[in-house]
């Protein structure tokens, strides 16, 4: 709001990384997500992301979590694949965090290859031994350029070891007020200025060094340290808790498919900008908004994040409609 | 019902203190609540409480539980998130009683001073342990000035133990027919008289202290030991188990609501009572017979609670609309 320059061409964006539907494509080329996330506290957020990945149109979503968090997750959905292989530090003894640590590793990396893109971070919880265990598992992901989105815990994780992100063009972090807050403060070691709320965003991204930032508010403004974009078109008044598993689970799936396009030979298309984490941050904006309007007008002060999903498919639809 | 000068203008009192909703509030703001309940054998009971917190609007509903019931409980829906904190006597040597109770209360302190409202009560069972756990968290939420609505079993303890609530003005007691008389007996030391009902009523909250009582029935008779007040618009018939729960975690959503507006001085207001556990009582109570008289027209005798806590947002939004 207040700066319509900025404003993305969303619509367009959203439509023209949204790939065709041909029956000839096999399972798994429409994406294939993992979920980082879900411990003996939190199991709502990654069922969130992941279902929200599907429900877009990946073909796959996988959530890996903590053997307490995992048939919960399970129990929501048997949509989803979900690998009990996280633990926390309450049932580890010191002496065999190493091979814990080498076997959660090796089983993650039996997938990680299959993966087009990671979200790190809902519902993880703040247990010491398994954010060590998913600081290796994002350091795999980046050895093998896939992409990670971090949000929640996952960016508390991150702003106290910006080494994990850093210079990874392929990174996206979506902090929300408060988790924008401890990013500047530990980044740029300042306050948030939102007389500056661009330059102080720009500065950050270059600071932390190529990484996509979606910083979420009332409007969503985005940058990679060189271009700066906003969302704004309307959503709803209504801030329950999930909606930002929503939102990093869809930036996973147009992520995916924004990297398609722009690797793919084919396809000459005047889309801008061209960074694919960029596009997939401004459609998956877009699209949140669009299917929290819809909840809202039929569920009002009732609407809930599973109201919301399930407008997702019916909003992506008006605007790319598959045939 | 035979004294309408009692009758709240609850509709009136229900829309002045339902907070606007504005795009520019982030995630928290219309309300984050805590129930304390949930145990090897009750998990209806604390997910009825918690998810029509979410219904009403609030943007967070949490529930600390037992190890047992929380995955059942987190089963129902990922929208709350839930602690399996909690432990009952069987699971616990007695030389280990004190160590787990400072662990339980470290991690209800951890989250204690972002609570809007507990409910304490719903499927709490009656664990001598697990009770004695309990009354420690509502000394800490008293210390932390956090409103307690004190329900089912809750009611059981406080019964025995007044003082936990002995001169605590944000308290408010939600008794049914036996807890009531329990109480009376308890405190009055005497047997209830219906033909001196508002007297009686009266009695009981100035001698506890302060305290708010909402005294179910018929017609539903809320005190904060100066005032009366009745709520006696038609409900429904049906007299399912649960439904209890919806008022409780109705009352702490509006009572933090009637915080907010009492506390704001923005908002000057000629609202009538002036107490927010008052006003959240009437402005729950009148929720409640609303949902349940739209959800028995369509159910009948197979109205559940489940189908109540469905019209909860739409008669929610008949009495005050989102725009």
């Amino acid at each position: 709001m207040g700066e319509p320059n900025l404003e993305a061409a969303a619509e367009n964006i959203l439509r023209a990384i949204t790939p065709t539907l041909d029956p000839s494509k096999h399972k798994g080329q429409a994406g294939k997500i993992a979920v980082i996330g879900g411990c003996r506290e939190y199991t709502g957020a990654p069922y969130f992301a992941a279902i929200t990945a599907l429900k877009i149109g990946a073909d796959l979503s996988h959530v890996f979590c903590t053997k307490d968090a995992a048939p919960v997750i399970k129990s929501y959905s048997p949509e989803i694949i979900v690998h009990p292989i996280l633990e926390e530090s309450y049932s580890v003894r010191d002496e065999d965090k190493k091979s814990i640590l080498d076997k959660v590793l090796a089983e993650v990396d039996k997938w990680m290859e299959r993966f087009d893109c990671l979200v790190v971070g809902p519902g993880l919880g703040r247990d010491p031994f398994l954010l060590d265990c998913v600081s290796e598992i994002m350091k795999h992901a980046r050895q093998s350029n896939v992409p990670i989105v971090v949000d929640g815990d996952g960016l508390f994780l991150v702003t106290n070891c910006l080494d994990l992100v850093s210079g990874y063009p392929l990174a996206v972090l979506t902090p929300n007020v408060n988790e924008y807050k401890r990013l500047v403060q530990k980044v740029l070691r300042c306050e948030v200025n939102d007389d500056d709320a661009i330059g102080q965003l720009l500065s950050l991204a270059q600071q932390i060094g190529g990484v996509t930032i979606l910083r979420k508010g009332k409007c969503d403004l985005i940058t990679d340290g060189e271009t700066v974009t906003s969302v704004s078109i309307y959503g709803s008044p209504r801030r329950c808790g999930g909606q930002g598993d929503i939102l990093s689970g869809s930036v996973a799936v147009f992520t995916s498919w924004a990297r398609q396009l722009v690797s793919s030979s084919d396809r000459n298309t005047s889309i801008s900008p061209r960074n694919p984490t960029m596009l997939g941050c401004i459609a998956a904006s877009t699209l949140l908004r669009k299917a929290a309007s819809h909840a809202f007008n039929v569920k009002k002060r009732s609407t809930l994040t599973t109201d919301i999903i399930e407008y997702l498919g019916r909003s992506l639809d008006d605007i790319s409609p598959v045939s």
